[in-house]
């Protein structure tokens, strides 16, 4: 009797493995290279930030043309040259060709790109749509340079190299041309030309230039001649490591015992914390770190908790800062008011540092349209999110952000703007990070992590209690104005009346009146002032209390953790 | 001298590859399991698809019971219990231990899960939260089952197994066991309860069961005793085809000859289309389709857009149904109508056939809220809407979500509603696809894709006429009966005071001037008829200028490409 087949079996002849490269080029949309417009953004996108990142690193002040062309309908070549410090021939194709390959995903360093996935997404997208290889020049500076054609085998998620040939120069440099079809060049917001803008903005160092289809040349120029400070390889921070990463940490350490390990791996972690721990903890702190079991892993996080580490240091992340943030509003959107803050670096869990810096301007071009009046005449305004991750514009999946949701949850009416969506407003926020936590690997939004959002919202909170204070004082100062036209424009006539009566000379009572009016409209000002110094005294009780709260929570958190054990 | 290092080879130094693991476990966010709810929400979404899709497959009326169990504070114990066809030993590894392995991904076949990366993420997340392998027993109801214990080793992307014994009985099923922590189990719109609500709604076959970790235990019980016909595994259509995957199809087919190849291929592909096709190409179509170049892949697919194939086969996809979707709201929502709609298959790019379903239900217990009052006692509502990715509920990222779009787009006042966000609607949305183009692996939002799009607003332009209609309906009897009521009160006064005048006997004149207010109110009637007729016909004249419009369109971009060449 042939034995039967189960369901179970049945099945399982249909089990298959597939590579990421499979995957991604069936969900196309994950990497935000579907769509005619997106998709010719996210391109550009994806080079921009290599070619800056890779400049960053070696020290050199980016000089970056994007070029694109419209071969036919809806067919287009973009080239991407850049001035970096090229690639090696070992290297160039992984980059272009392998999925999740390159030097960005696990190294604790703020970069723009950080998955290894975005250039060989686009190397596929050439050769979905077009069938072409993408052509690669590139050169170190010295011995010959290199060009060759990149495609991906989507099956291994190798990259296959052709054509490769020395050049007969030297050449420093990356230039990186592929054709992609199904696509269309418009200028809209979300569109190459604003991306750039927006990406000269928050890197004032790089000159950036885009030759359009119509060969329309825009240069964004460099308004900083110094090439900022590397961002520096950092460790990860005591607070927000969790056990899994603690022990995967500990498996490929060189460190001979678990306190070396600990000196040797953290952020903020000296001999003092070092012995500290090794008094609460249940073994040996000298110990092989690759013995070390999850329960031992967990005693030392909760010992992480329990201690007061000093916060990451702050050389590590590269905020734009609050003065060129400043610079670029002001040169961009003429506001009649800018504040601009920048947080100090903290962690959110993970052991991630990160940073957040909020820059809102008001009035002048700030606040989208403006083209527009609406029945009364007014020209009429919206909100505008400019959205930073590590200096690279984030232009899609707005509603998708924890930007965007932090904006959304300020009370902003308690900042004098009544009508947020419709103010003449621009909010500018730039989140630097070692790992940016990206809701997809398309990079178009933040996901809102708990620490993150709370940081957002603390920027955003006093960047806008500045703004307020302005846009407050401003709307006074327009009050007092009417008030004080109104009252001088009857001081004649009641002047005149009271001569009638009192015979008192008019002039006089004029002045009087004068001086009476303009007395009480400085009262005024003093009483709101007052008002204004409790209101802040209010928040920074709130702010106290708030933090009190937490450390309640944190340490009963810890408690809970020790009874479970 | 020693020879100098390039920037380049230092950066290349830093060169890695990674597998496919360690980029989700560093980007839980990406798969949906971070956020205190959501995770645990998307822990129990993962396995209970898994399980209703094996059921599906091997026949079975799924009986499914989820307990979730605090073990302390947010920290919980998830089992999932189904009597499906069970794994193998060969498979149940993979299945659970192994991201982008399965059965789903390759496959033209409408199921819940596609990806094969879901559960093997959830095992993840366990052991890295917990230390704690992922319990499994499972049995094909021949032979022992099988007991084991899985986690993933993120660096190779491979299941390790553990305590593997055979359990001294038979047993159909699988039994899911794995434990979490950093979770929050609440009764939320967005939590575990409420999914496997709506997951009963659009699976009426099933039998669902959860027992919370309050001990509260809800079943949702089988309402249809027969199993629901299995989807069949697609071919795909010839609309819609890309050149990439055209030639990819014929590297790997068995056929020796383009025309077999296309035939045995593609959907609606007969002879004849076959032959009409080998007229307009430059090639032999004996040609061994291993040999076909990217040129001529180019020429095939012109001709698949220029020839008029039939829709995509109805019977390989599985909508839940007109009536079944009707039954579901009128027991859910209690409405006082609804209007539901299932469209014919059509493809999207790529030659993935999809269908869409839509529901509206008005007023009842339909919308969202109900437990608010506003100041006039009105009882307030919001719209509610309820998305499904093959038969899948959707509750996260609402707003980055092609359904959502779809129902924002669409001008509801047109449809006798004026304020939709504020309306006691509830808008039931089914995407039936053999792979849906979800916005990320963490299948929470559907990307909005052009066709996809088209389809989702006819769909709820159709239904959403005739809910109008009624709301038109409904709205006029209340005016008229307002009317009436107005008029009738004045009646005997005006009947009184015209037998003063004419002496008229008053009792026959109110009954004269009722037969008038009732005459005058039919006449509105009919004069709001021939409008409504008028405009229906306007609208039909619209589509049909629409669809020529198109077929214009489409005949010119084949002339365009015809160009081109």
């Amino acid at each position: 009797m042939a034995q039967e087949i189960s369901a179970a079996e049945q099945i399982a002849t249909q089990f298959k493995e597939h590579s990421v490269a499979e995957f991604f080029k069936k969900n196309m949309q994950m990497l935000g290279l579907t769509g005619k417009i997106k998709a010719l953004t996210t391109i550009v996108h994806e080079y921009v930030t290599n070619s800056l990142d890779a400049c960053e690193e070696a020290r050199i002040l980016p000089d970056i043309e994007v070029q694109i062309k419209e071969l036919g309908d809806e067919y287009y070549e973009i080239t991407v040259k850049d001035n970096g410090p090229g690639m090696t021939r070992q290297t160039v194709g992984k980059a272009l060709g392998q999925l999740l390959a390159g030097t960005k995903f696990h190294r604790m360093m703020q970069m723009r790109g950080q998955q290894g996935i975005g250039a060989a997404g686009a190397t596929m997208l050439a050769q979905i749509t077009t069938g072409k290889a993408t052509q690669v020049i590139t050169g170190t500076g010295s011995g010959k340079a290199l060009s060759l054609d990149i495609t991906v085998d989507p099956k291994k998620n190798e990259p296959k190299l052709a054509n490769m040939v020395e050049l007969g120069k030297t050449f420093q440099g990356t230039i990186i041309k592929a054709k992609f079809k199904g696509m269309k060049y418009v200028n809209s917001e979300q569109a190459p030309l604003e991306y750039l803008r927006r990406t000269a903005i928050a890197n004032p160092h790089a000159q950036i230039t885009l030759i359009e289809p119509s060969n329309q040349k825009t240069v964004f120029k460099r308004t900083l001649k110094e090439i900022p400070k590397q961002p520096l390889e950092m460790k990860p921070h005591p607070k927000g490591m969790n056990v899994d990463e603690l022990i995967t940490l500990a498996k490929y350490t060189d460190s001979k015992t678990v306190k070396t390990f600990l000196k040797n791996t953290f952020d903020r972690m000296g001999d003092k914390a070092a012995d500290e721990i090794g008094k609460h903890v249940s073994f040996d702190m000298n110990k092989d770190p690759k013995q070390i079991t999850w329960d031992e892993a967990e005693e030392i996080i909760k010992q992480f908790k329990n201690i007061n580490f000093i916060a990451p240091r702050t050389d590590g992340l590269r905020p734009i800062g609050e003065d060129r943030i400043t610079k670029s509003l002001t040169s961009i959107v003429k506001p009649e008011f800018s504040s601009v803050v920048t947080r100090k670096p903290t962690v959110y869990s993970g052991g991630f540092p990160f940073q957040i810096e909020v820059g809102i301007a008001y009035g002048g071009d700030a606040g989208k349209g403006g083209n527009t009046t609406n029945e009364e005449g007014v020209v009429e305004k919206k909100m505008e999110i400019m959205r930073f991750a590590n200096r690279a514009p984030l232009l899609f999946d707005t509603g998708g952000c924890a930007i965007t949701k932090a904006v959304q949850s300020i009370d902003w009416k308690r900042y004098n703007v009544k009508d947020v969506e419709n103010a003449p407003i621009t909010v500018f926020v730039n989140l630097v990070s070692v790992h940016i936590p990206y809701t997809g690997a398309g990079k178009q939004a933040i996901s809102d992590e708990q620490e993150i959002m709370d940081e957002l919202r603390l920027a955003l909170m006093d960047s806008g209690r500045r703004a307020g204070a302005f846009i407050a004082g401003k709307k006074k100062e327009m009050e007092k104005k009417m008030k004080k036209e109104l009252f001088f424009k009857f001081i004649p006539e009641i002047a005149a009346a009271l001569e009638k009566i009192t015979k008192e000379d008019r002039k006089k009572t004029e002045k009087n009146l004068e001086k009476l009016v303009l007395e009480k409209l400085k009262l005024e000002d003093e009483s709101d002032e007052a008002q204004q110094i409790e209101e802040e005294i209010k928040e920074a009780s709130e702010k106290v209390r708030k933090n009190e709260r937490e450390a309640k929570k944190k340490k009963k958190e810890a408690e809970d953790e020790e009874v479970e054990e």
